[in-house]
């Protein structure tokens, strides 16, 4: 009987084979990507294909009924008990027996992509560090002797073609009750990745173990800290959460921790151990969400600024504070988890830190910069990821930069008098009508415009507490096009607006929004101050992308990514009335979602993408704003609010972007937002 | 002006350099094996070297009194603040100028020999895993930012060819202020053993730090633990010390431990716990002796017979108690010290156990061939380490075989009605008088023998309290020789023996040494079953022995090496006498002192035996005596004890060994013995 002719699709990779061959062992030879755990033991049902039968004209085969062996007592059994999709096989059951098209589904491939809701964004290839592999090991031996760990050594080297493993002490442990409880079937957490070291054993059960198998991407921001509990297996989120970040009550923003730090003796490591605590209790909760032990966590990626960075890797981030903000190390770190005290995961837990860009420009811009990929750009791209700094990159396909600018608390609603973080109750987002410049709002937790029947009821429980980041944009940005505010950012009294809500407060004058004082409640305005503080945030924004863009020579850019929660939540036509980002067209600005969220997921996924932002980070230009003379001038430049009609006439025929909203957890994928305050 | 000739003793390594070149620079050039520290900056005076001048026939050179630059204010600071001898100059600093000879001292050898007392062992070459380098570390600079371990990789990579290094979190917490407090000038302690990884930082101090850089050896017995603290910079012992082990108190011997582990939910952390406890205890106690604070010690070298292997890593040594005795792994590890909590360390030191041959035959068995090196060895050699189990190692360049033999703790002085562990007061020499039966013996703590004046005197303090395993093993084979006992191990009655200190003990008979009953003294003899248990243990011994012996297919053996404290404390003609070691002219019989220490050492100071060792670990042939039938059939033959002038004419004319006493620290190097009870 000759060699038959096998086919495989999606790949198209073909070749002949023996009848009899596994089509699992055809498509390993054939280097298809068909998953397997169990090594073709028919345990693990990873290898489904479905076999294509009839006449295949795209391929000129026609494949008889039984160009596969039959179906059999596995599969049979394996469909009983877990269930099999019709006209699906075991890839390692069955065998080729005559030309045959065999496809493998999405799920079966090792390689898979992880689905993303925003079109926009990098595809997710699973290529994790840590696997399991089902192992069957050799029995002691007195005449041969040799340690159990080197003979499932051998094993995963014949088997799974590992060249090398190590393990430690608790592993050893492990190791021997393991193996005899398992009958010599073991399944393995290996880990391996894209450092070259020997792969390492994260852990070891009893016969065929199936998961779960999770990773936690950490987005650790100064105010928030969110966790992506994601299956390692598939890179599925299977939970997420977020908890407020416990250092807030040394210091709400960074410098103040950095202080902190300075001038009291063990304050960095009092910071360091409620920041890893909180790490610990989140990784907890995630974990009790998803109904799954936080010890099934074999690897944590962490994206955060620099301080927050040295602070949870227990550095005294005193350096940053000052000139010239050297880094004790930009590079990415791939340690032990229990080195930083992550104690609530796996104990052979992996942690995994993205690389600095600058001192000022962290890990976090840094998986902004894995997400939005602006080095694959054709385009010239200008990524902005807004918090008390902004961190700014801007490039295409042949050169990119970064820097930080320092915007800032107001874009997180601090430091503006009516301004609060994003929570129930505060102002998202506003209009105001330029013929009677009476405002209409909608607050976090409502659908209601303001000024909507059943507005009170529906906000009875939170009641309307203050304006948040997103808000506070709204509001000056409508103020300005309402003619409120002039082009200097002044307010106008009543006399020159004509309304009354344009009050005076010592000599200048406030816009009121919002007055439940008669309630007991606050009265909400937007005062001369609120105006200058953003307007400083703003300018202070607009320069870092200036400074980028010269340092380019260009004037302009093809297009905007808004990152960050802020950067959801935003409205681009009134961040574009303010000035805070350059000149583009409106349908040219996207929100990211939390993209450093989503570079974390990325490395936690695929160590490739590890090895690609290492190297990217290096090749990025870095601008540091603080001593470039043109920051300064493009800073005292932009301090003015251009009329948006003036500037851009196409804001008169206004482009309606998609709905946001605070309750529908915001733009991308992900769900959770990172840094709520930013909202 | 032409090169100049170099010429380097001992190496006679030679080459041509532009006038101007320092020798430091030359000798890198060429390969010469100088040290240096600092890096050529005149602060480690490491690179010293004698110039040669005059006419050198056998070079064909003659070298100029210009030969070299003038001496100057560097090394005349030096001089004057730490001496240097008359004619020495710093490599670093003299620049050749003419044709000219250079030697380098054995000091100044970056590879130099560390020196050892006994002649016959394996020298050792120093290339320890951890060295300090001076590196002077770019300062940080905004617009290039980098962090601050990035730019200490690359002063190590330009300075001193370290490709690359890394650094746990302990190291960036401390890397920040120290490169500040040395104004960028900083010494690293950097890691690299034989496995071929990273180069990790272990330590970082301010400027130029010279030391001390120690590690640990550690001969971590059931009985007794013994550490030699040694300098990792010249390889020379700076204190040793022995400590008790405290899992006696679970078990005298290591199957009582393992049963006890079995016994008792939780004995094996109990068990492992302690002797973790004992080992940091050890490292403070031989740290504060050497004067050095224990967190200068930057690695430990582990050996030790399986179950401590396991206990000591954390790992329940059940399966060893139990055929097939399979070990949890048999490989060499290397892992950070912190790992098995040994605190008292710096907080980086590493941690190297050497490779365990099989379930019996430990890393200590491995330490000793590393030391004795049986592979290398022309003549074909029997090596035996006695302790409650006899390893025994036999080979030649050809092939080496291993098996352990369970000898019981007889030897060791126990379950021996008068045995004691070696301590002051123990009986340790004896001879018997063959003409009137009756003794003269030592004991530990005097060189007198009991007949000699001044001998009550001398042990007033300590008395005479009992017997340990040399002494038992001399009193057995005397009692032979005087005819006290018979071939089959029957001691005779006093009208056999013509002496009243043959007294009846129930139906046998036992011979009196000494009797302190009328001061309140013990009564102290060799009983019956005292040489039932003496038979056992030496039958067991040659048995082990004979049974490698068949598998080479040979009847004698070229020579015998007493290995451990007991080796090095018992008479090889006593010995012989009893029939514990196959035939072999006496003068073939040597001790090897502690050879497991030395083989610890040896790791210690030199990665490539590591290396080496692990190689021919997998490459000894091991037998198992449990299973072997001919074992038994020789154990059984082998308990006749053969009148010693029967057996070995020659040992009519007495041999005289070196005398051997417990106060002078035993034969080999390394002063204190490893378990004193096996002596």
């Amino acid at each position: 009987m000759s060699d038959a002719l096998v086919i495989f699709t999606p790949s198209g990779k073909r070749g002949r084979f023996a009848p009899g061959t596994p089509v699992l062992t055809a498509a390993r030879q054939l280097g298809v990507d068909l998953d397997s755990v169990c090594g073709g033991r028919g345990i693990c049902s990873k290898c489904q294909i479905t076999p294509g039968y009839g006449s295949f004209s795209k391929h000129g085969v026609t494949v008889a009924s039984d160009a596969l062996s039959e179906w059999n007592a596995v599969e049979q059994r394996y469909k009983d008990k877990r269930g099999l999709i019709e006209g699906r096989r075991l890839g390692c059951q069955a065998r080729i027996q005559g030309d045959v098209v065999i496809d493998v589904p999405p799920e079966s491939q090792l390689h898979r992509q992880v689905v993303r809701k925003a079109a926009s964004a990098r595809a997710i290839q699973m290529d994790p560090a840590t696997r399991l592999y089902y192992v069957e090991v050799a029995e002691p031996d007195m005449h041969e002797p040799s340690g159990d760990l080197e003979r499932l050594s051998a094993a995963l080297r014949s088997q799974w073609n590992i060249p090398a493993i190590e393990a430690g002490p608790h592993i050893l442990r492990k190791l021997q009750p393991t193996l005899r409880k398992g009958s010599w079937s073991v399944t393995v957490a290996v880990f391996a990745d894209h450092c070259g070291g020997a792969a390492r054993v994260l852990d070891i059960w009893p016969g065929f173990y199936e998961g779960p198998l999770l990773g936690l991407a950490i987005d650790l921001g100064s105010t928030t800290i969110a966790a992506h509990l994601t299956d390692l297996r598939d890179g599925s989120v299977v939970a997420s959460g977020g908890i407020m970040n416990p250092q807030i009550r040394f210091g709400e923003d960074l410098m103040s921790r950095v202080s902190y730090a300075m001038m009291n003796p063990g304050g960095d490591t009092e910071m360091t151990a409620s920041v890893r605590l909180a790490l610990n209790a989140l990784a907890e909760s995630v974990a009790a969400e998803a109904g799954a032990d936080p010890t099934t966590i074999m690897e944590a990626v962490v994206v955060c600024n620099p301080v927050m960075h040295h602070l949870f890797l227990g550095i005294d981030p005193v350096e940053l504070g000052q000139a010239p903000f050297a880094l004790a190390t930009s590079g990415a770190l791939a340690l032990p988890a229990r080195e930083v005290e992550l104690s609530a995961l796996n104990p052979e837990a992996r942690l995994y830190t993205l690389p600095c860009i600058a001192g000022h420009v962290g890990a976090d811009a840094a998986a902004v910069a894995l997400s939005e990929a602006p080095e694959k750009s054709d385009d010239l791209v200008l990524i902005v990821d807004v918090g008390t700094n902004a961190e700014i990159l801007l490039g295409n396909k042949t050169r990119v930069l970064a820097c930080s600018s320092p915007t800032g608390p107001a874009f997180e609603g601090a430091q503006i008098s009516s301004g609060q973080r994003a929570a129930p109750g505060a102002i998202e987002r506003i209009e105001i009508d330029p013929a009677t410049m009476e405002p209409r709002f909608k607050v976090i937790g409502s659908d209601l415009w303001s000024t909507e029947p059943g507005f009170s009821e529906a906000t009875e429980k939170t009641g309307v507490t203050g304006i948040c980041g997103s808000g506070i944009i709204e509001a000056v940005a409508e103020m300005r096009m309402a003619g409120i505010v002039d082009s200097a950012g002044l307010i106008g009294g009543p006399e020159q607006t004509g309304t009354a809500r344009c009050i005076a407060e010592g000599r200048t004058y406030a816009y009121l929004i919002h007055d439940a004082t008669a309630e007991g409640g606050p009265r909400i305005t937007v005062t001369q101050g609120d105006i200058r503080a953003i307007q400083l945030a703003k300018a202070a924004l607009y320069a870092g992308a200036r400074l980028l863009m010269d340092e380019l020579g260009v004037d302009k850019v093809d297009r905007v990514v808004l990152a960050g929660a802020f950067g959801a939540h935003i409205s681009a036509k009134h961040a574009m009335v303010l000035g805070m980002i350059p000149d583009c067209p409106l349908e040219k600005v996207t929100s990211a979602g939390n993209a450093a969220g989503t570079g974390a997921r990325i490395a936690l996924c695929n160590i490739a993408a590890r090895a690609d932002i290492e190297a990217q980070v290096a090749r990025i230009h870095k601008v540091e704003t603080a001593i470039e003379p043109r920051f300064q001038e493009h800073f005292v430049s932009a301090s003015a609010i251009p009329h948006a009609t003036d500037t851009f006439p196409e804001l008169s025929r206004i482009v309606t972007l998609p709905e946001r909203n605070h309750n529908t957890g915001g733009s991308g994928e992900g769900g959770r937002r990172r840094g709520r305050s930013r909202g």
